[in-house]
């Protein structure tokens, strides 16, 4: 994807909502460059935003597992988009690293992240300022409270009350509550993925039954759909389904009903104004959002009650082809320098 | 309850948290005296408490229903406690009304109170200090709102970030999340009373199945321990279970394990520090206390990522005998005049 598609999909920004908000607005006159890095369990995603909040450049490489590996690869990144833009590190108006597990909320430590290699507590944010030659700040988050910000971020309305709801090889969700981060009390708002979706249900590595990510993640799909497949497991079975495969269809509704659910429980729970359905599966874009969509009405159909809460109309995609995470990362970045975080 | 009993019970208070905490400190040189209506389906209940945030009057009055009703009462009720406190009604440092429905996040507007038979949109609390002779401002918030203020200021440690989970006739959270009231987009957070409990299960009048509020709620303990009793329901149940009636214990123990998901839903949602069990279920006490941390001590037996979250360590009671709700009112209607809410 080049530049300018990227930036053609991101014209729409967030007005900010008061000084209550943390999600900016652009402004070249006050906010200079910044640097976002999503870093996954495969690779290390980096974007570097101009002053106008938009996507200037993207640099991917492999994750290298442990605190030192995950260090010298946000290193290695942030040189190269500094590199790309001509903009001098010490010119960044901020920086931000999203990390798949859990973060302190006071102080952005790294409690643990699994998927990394990091099974210790280690203030990653500090380690990579100093590797950098000591700037300033740099802002450390879940990776799904950075897709959060990212997704407001790029809107093509104005919101900053939303759940990024993530499909992936689990089910988790970032908050953003009133334009503020929610990360609760210990760093794990939004693990709804260990909810109980059925009673005696399938069991779950984390040592319950029934868990709503043993239904409506891309490893469900991939458990409910077997391979071998050319392309990713949930495309194929929504094509099926489309097909007309019976197979196809009882597994695709299935999973629309915990995604459904899945909607259902941040909305009757925290009512955000939003449910933006990201992660792997929402690559399958459009006729996911519609089965979901098509479970959500179906259910308000048989009751007044979530008719009023129009949980149907709350739901989106995602931007399709656009690193979410570390446009919120890179937001975050600044917000932090500025503090606003 | 003695003026003195109520004092002697709420001795403990929360501090302030910076500027971001809706919870004020008890301040006699800052704040005056405030008063606190909690209306219910069936009583309103008035308290005003004095600059030092201690409960120095109670007031009870049946509920009538209609708006004409409801703001009569209530001036009647602000009216008592003014006078039996001798306070003058423009010394008054706030009012604030607590009302059992759902109430417009922006200025307060009642969008519907069905067990106050309010069915249109009403400016209450426009009403209600019209009536009084135009006092500058009343605040109003959902009830569950209030009562998760009210016990964060009546907790024995300070705590900013709660849940309060009412078990009445039906099941209903209000939200403190890092000091400040999580309304909703549309007034609605908390409703967990309507999420799925069990797929297939009782139906409830909501429309869906399986609801919650069908087994954790008052009027569940009621349809499944009939009378006739002499106590409320949960007080004889819980009586029977620990005398070691088997069916008691049945009952009892399925409705902990309902509790027990209320709880595990609001802290993998928000990630809580606390949730405090209130509600007329709640003067069980101790009782229903040690059976939901049962369920939720042995569910992380079962499961290191239930343990790791703390569940049954978070869960409280409610402080019995202490009208929780109309002290958060009185709290509110402070902090909104001081534009801290």
């Amino acid at each position: 994807m080049s530049t300018q598609d990227i930036a053609r999909e991101q014209r729409a920004q967030v007005p900010v909502d008061g000084a209550a908000s943390v999600v900016g607005t652009p402004d070249g006159a006050r906010h200079g460059w910044s640097v976002g890095i999503d870093i996954g369990g495969t690779k290390v995603l980096g974007v570097i935003l101009d002053p106008g909040g938009l996507v200037r450049h993207e640099v991917r490489a492999p994750t290298v597992r442990g605190v030192e590996g995950v260090v010298s690869g946000v290193v290695d990144v942030v040189t190269q988009l500094t590199a790309q833009a001509g903009v001098a590190l010490e010119d960044l108006a901020g920086i931000g690293l999203g990390v798949p597990g859990v973060v302190a909320p006071g102080d952005g430590t790294v409690e643990h992240a699994v998927n990394l290699g990091i099974s210790q507590r280690v203030s990653l944010g500090v380690l990579v300022a100093q590797r950098l030659g000591g700037v300033p700040l740099v802002a450390v988050e879940n990776d799904l409270n950075m897709a959060a910000l990212g997704a407001a971020h790029l809107s093509d309305v104005p919101v900053v009350d939303l759940a990024f709801l993530a499909l992936g090889t689990g089910v988790a969700a970032g908050l953003l509550l009133d334009g503020r981060l929610r990360r609760g009390a210990g760093g794990a708002a939004g693990e709804i993925g260990h909810l109980t979706l059925l009673v005696d249900g399938l069991p779950c590595k984390c040592g319950q039954t029934g868990c709503l990510e043993q239904y409506a993640s891309g490893t469900a799909i991939d458990a409910a759909w077997p391979g071998p497949h050319e392309r990713p497991a949930p495309a194929e079975l929504f094509d099926a389904a489309a097909a007309g495969d019976a197979a196809a269809i009882a597994v695709r509704d299935r999973f629309a009903w915990a995604v459904a659910s899945a909607v259902r429980i941040l909305v009757l729970t925290c009512d955000v104004r939003r449910v933006v359905i990201g992660g792997g599966v929402s690559q399958v874009g459009e006729p996911l959002l519609a089965a979901v969509q098509g479970v959500l009405a179906a259910e308000a159909q048989a009751s007044p009650f979530l008719a009023s809460m129009a949980l149907a109309e709350r739901v989106v995609l995602a931007p399709a082809g656009v690193p979410v995470g570390a446009v919120g990362a890179a937001l975050a970045g600044r917000l932090a320098r500025e503090g606003a975080l």
